[in-house]
């Protein structure tokens, strides 16, 4: 794989945020040392090396109701290196579809002899092992894991701890090509294999997000990432007192951290997940506010973006998903301790030209979740290791 | 990359036609021996064996006024061992989209260190070296190359020859997904590995082809493809005496050959090129008439059909564009003859259903061109050489 090599780098306290680099070829052939001063421009990243940090990488697929045969399409688009974890929150009476969930799952690692786990987010046992944890934040009052696709991946999360991988990376499962979720786990890879810190995250830029109606148009930006970007660059640029447009990725569903990181982040519930996974960064290693962590602050935290070459065709949601997406990511950035007057009132009216909000209203704040470092792993995993074998795609691995 | 073994072959006289394949895994991991038993479903062909394959094949991407970032997306798309050979029939006057083609590629490749060459299909050079090659059949009145993508993909096939590839690959250029595109030559060095006769063709059957309008469907089968291969079949049954439907991949326009089958073998203009390539295998080598080529006849020529993961999205053409395939296709057929009264029938009917033609008409002959090896490859090889440097998008490789 070739990809641009950084040309700058915004700093901010601890915090390294690269810019947008680009995917130039996704497969770079055979390895073979560059011509002299071609790294100048760009990285090429050979493939034992993207293996090598596949097989240290879960990828979550966070699924509500999918359609199967996206389901299918997106599992066959990830990395055989890498460790499937699904997270369901699918329905499981009337139509059991967290069933055929797990049939097609069987069924496919059956015959590509994969890796892959999948556990129903209403599953008694997690809750029970959270439990043994301490960490009931997940919890609701029924004494089950909270509906949302924020709680299903930091349970992945926590999974991944357990059996002792380095690095998660996200995937919807409503993708239309299997070639882009492939492509997605690349950049992971390559980010995690770029990064100096080991404390690193991997943001995805789509390229295009085609909009099918009335022909082909392909939209580079749509209008929530758009303001969250926004809103985002200028709380940074109040802090560091340079205006700056760094931030191109403050809404992407498609990222991936070292757990190293992952670990010692809060995180927001909902669509807040992802925007509040920068301003915790920002919050824990920009420097305004004490240090989150000790190591992490020495080491830096490092921030990848990284734009696809593949375009980013999916189901579409429509207007109501969109401002159900804005509201809670820019509320957590309207709430966060680093948030300055103006940067609050650019939220503010946003939020009310998008007829979000009325005036004079504030968005709410995010439910938040401590970091998963706060879990007690062993007892954890003491509950559900009895289980785990049930989890995996094929018997017991 | 892992794939479903062959299930079934169809035998044609000395042509082995495989039923579909579908391909399982995009990215199967590292090399590693298969557990006992697993080959008798699943192939899995490795990383290495795929390169050894690209690094032998010539990926021909004939164009014509394509939209540039289109064009870009698709070269990015190509593995990087194979050879991209463009063949363009763009505006050079007027708007000199040619020049912008040109400027795309050296660009792209100056940055991915690759091997391109370009090439415009009108060049004077191309028709003095194929008049010195005594093959003329490829000439219009004015003593250039005639308009149409099936002459463009001639000219690759020579040019592949000239530089001594063993395959050769086709791409169209207005496909939307790179990752599409990776997947396809990944298709046609998959099936060269499985090959046991150097005289072999692949052919890509698209898992789907969603239709942007309304939301998304995703249609498996097109109009004009169902019909072709309905017709093609036909062919086949009547002869063996058996009902098949093993052809599915009639209008294939993603399809690979070696360059010892693709010498030996005549070829149709226009639409009816795709088509025309099994009617000529099949009239070459099923057996009722005399074979074509002794060695050929003694390996056997085998077809694979080999279905993608990802859908194929491209740019729409509409009605006519269809309806402009469909006849040139049944028109290779019906003029066959290997065409009994039955299928002519069956296509005249199928066109007049379509209202392609009026009852009493026939189907037009395609115009035919006599196969490659017709050509005085040296001679060819001696006007082109001096003028090929310029035609490589990095100066002279």
């Amino acid at each position: 794989m070739r990809i641009e090599a950084p040309r700058y780098t915004e700093r901010f306290g601890a915090v390294r945020i690269n810019e947008v680099q680009k995917v130039l070829e996704l497969d770079s052939g055979r390895a073979r040392g560059l011509s002299p001063d071609e790294d100048i421009a760009v990285r090429k990243i050979e493939e034992e090396t993207l293996k090598d940090f596949e097989q240290k990488l879960a990828i979550a697929i966070p699924i509500k109701n999918e359609k199967l045969k996206l389901f299918e399409g997106v599992i066959s688009g990830v990395p055989h290196e890498c460790l499937t974890i699904v997270v369901s929150n699918s329905d499981t009476e009337k139509v059991d579809r967290f069933r055929m969930e797990k049939d097609t799952l069987k069924q496919y690692c059956h015959f590509t002899r994969r890796r892959a786990l999948i556990i129903h987010q209403k599953d008694p046992v997690v809750a029970r092992a959270l439990e043994a944890g301490g960490y009931t934040d997940l919890l609701d009052e029924d004494g089950l894991v909270r509906n949302g696709k924020a709680e299903g991946m930091l349970l992945a999360m926590m999974i991944s701890m357990m059996v002792k991988k380095e690095y998660i990376g996200f995937i919807d499962a409503d993708n239309f090509f299997p070639g882009s979720v492939w492509e997605y786990v690349r950049c992971y890879a390559a980010g995690f294999s770029m990064a100096q810190s080991p404390y690193a995250m991997v943001r995805v830029l789509w390229r295009y997000k085609p909009k099918a109606s009335a022909g082909m148009y392909f939209k580079k930006w749509g209008r929530v990432s758009e303001v969250t970007n926004k809103c985002m660059n200028s709380l940074i640029s109040v802090k560091t007192g340079f205006d700056t447009d760094i931030i191109k990725t403050g809404n992407a569903g498609e990222h991936a951290m070292s757990l190293k990181l992952a670990e010692i982040l809060p995180y927001a519930s909902g669509y807040a997940v992802e925007p509040q996974e920068l301003v915790s960064i920002f919050e824990g290693f920009g420097g305004v506010l004490p240090f989150a962590h000790q190591a992490g602050a020495k080491h830096g935290v490092e921030v990848f973006q990284i734009e696809t070459r593949n375009p980013h065709l999916h189901e579409e949601r429509g207007v109501g998903h969109l401002q159900g997406m804005l509201v809670p990511g820019l509320g957590s950035l309207f709430h966060s301790k680093l948030c300055d007057s103006d940067t609050k009132q650019m939220v503010i009216n946003e939020l009310v030209n998008q007829k979000a909000i009325r005036k004079e209203e504030e968005p709410a704040m995010p439910r938040a979740y401590r970091p998963p470092t706060s879990l007690n792993l062993k007892k954890f995993s003491t509950v559900m290791k009895e289980h785990m074998a049930s989890y995996y795609a094929i018997n017991g691995q």
